[in-house]
């Protein structure tokens, strides 16, 4: 049996009563370990499994799962996921694989940041699609995440958007030269994400957000030091300080937005005079 | 302290191992019991927590909030919720009076349907909102979730449909009769959702989708008997059996459905034949 077992979003003991039974017994252990992080180490991991396991990169996940799925036809192994397995990013391929060997497969979900986001206190149900936000460069700055924004926003939905991370990076002298020295890990913040959003406004200029859109950062979600900051966008570029260490994530509110959630989400501003007042001039008219 | 834990989706062995903590050592537990159900009886929890917990109503929760939350200044009160306590269904009522009498609080993700859904092969990036269906009656057909998922539709997105659960419910006649006798508890199966969904577009008529518009029935999402079945909406009318015991889930697909996910959803296909010549008639030309 091949286990896809989510570990939640925060810690060790985050992992659920069923999926801690399934790591602890199964003949392998595998941990993904390039879409997400947890807050804690792997060797915190293993102590608190009492074993080892083995770190999955991409290009093993991606170019070798065969593998990873050695032998699970008669034998139990497990793939650890940060968050829900059927998270951010789905491991369709691995899955499918593992039906070409016969393999059967089964899932133990776990929480995700799709649903855990609910704590800034916006309504699941409000949202439209999720985007991705990667890292610009000079020359590659991908906006796709724009037109999806729009597309949320025409119809007043809010917009979760996740944060790229960059794991076992090689830079390009050193990718040129083979050798395996990688760069140490870099977590978007929600000050960058702000930032490059209202670049990508001022490029396109369909009015989709702006510096006064509002926003709400958030950190560690569904951690012990999980936390919300409110604002508009212009404060959140600045706003990284506030919010502490990754993995950060933002959402941008939708027209729609609801009394309550204005409220609720209140209590997390930066300034609630700035929140009450682009409240009051950009959602209560639509 | 008020701790909202998340139990996950399926049995008692859900609960992660932090939320397991907490509710072994708080000084009252509350169950959250009308807004989704566990695949367990009560009694299993509190044989497995090794102690008794209080159903908390539609009532309790909403009228006295204040017993819920009563000392939770300087002890620990647990309140139970199904799934993740921010997925569905929000408490957001608890939540704000809790912070009105100064008690913090602490949040425990768990699996949501609105993660744990991806396990039917559909990407969750390419999901809108979520809409929730209710029993129609004869005289109350409440259909705004058609506008929704007409939103959805028209930007190419799946719709995650949540399906109606009655818990608790009186009849008429005992209710006039002020007698406290509950109807069994119904949940809305999956084929009756498609026949109310293609009842509301024969009114309507706007073409948001039909009797072969393709779509996944989802019976007890995440749990060991989980069981997914692909087909036409006027299929998915007929296919309960094949779903099997509560709790269901429908989603539609979008057209912005891509190849990948076709063919890992292609395994749950009622039919193949007319999955693919579907898919190909009314999705590839998309």
């Amino acid at each position: 049996m091949l286990y896809l077992v989510g570990l939640g979003l925060s810690d060790e003991t985050d992992i659920t009563v069923r999926g801690l039974e399934i790591v602890k017994r199964a003949s392998r252990v595998y941990l993904e370990a390039y879409t997400s992080i947890l807050l804690v180490d792997q060797s915190v991991l293993e102590a608190y499994y009492g074993r080892s396991i083995v770190v999955a990169d991409r290009e093993m996940v991606e170019s070798n799962s065969d593998e990873i799925l050695r032998g699970a036809q008669t034998e139990d192994v497990a793939f650890l996921v940060v968050g829900d397995p059927f998270g951010a990013t789905t491991h369709t391929d691995l899955v499918l694989r593992a039906r070409e060997l016969s393999i059967p497969i089964q899932t133990i979900p776990n929480a995700s940041i799709m649903s855990a986001i609910g704590g800034c206190g916006l309504q699941l149900y409000n949202f439209g699609q999720t985007v991705s936000m990667v890292f610009f460069l000079d020359n590659w700055r991908p906006a796709s995440f724009y037109d999806r924004i729009k597309e949320n926003r025409t119809i007043g939905l809010h917009t979760l958007v996740l944060l790229d991370i960059k794991v076992k990076e090689q830079s390009l002298e050193n990718m040129a030269r083979g050798k395996r020295i990688y760069e140490p890990p870099r977590y978007m913040t929600v000050g960058q994400c702000a930032q490059q959003m209202l670049e990508v406004e001022e490029d396109k200029k369909e009015g989709v957000y702006g510096p006064d859109s509002l926003a709400i950062g958030a950190a560690r979600v569904g951690g012990r030091t999980e936390k919300f900051v409110a604002g508009t966008l212009k404060q959140l570029c600045d706003a990284d300080d506030l919010l502490g260490p990754p993995l950060h994530s933002l959402v941008l509110l939708g027209s729609r937005a609801h009394e309550l959630e204005r409220d609720y989400a209140r209590e997390f501003a930066i300034d609630k005079n700035v929140w009450d007042k682009t409240w009051s001039e950009q959602y209560e008219t639509k």
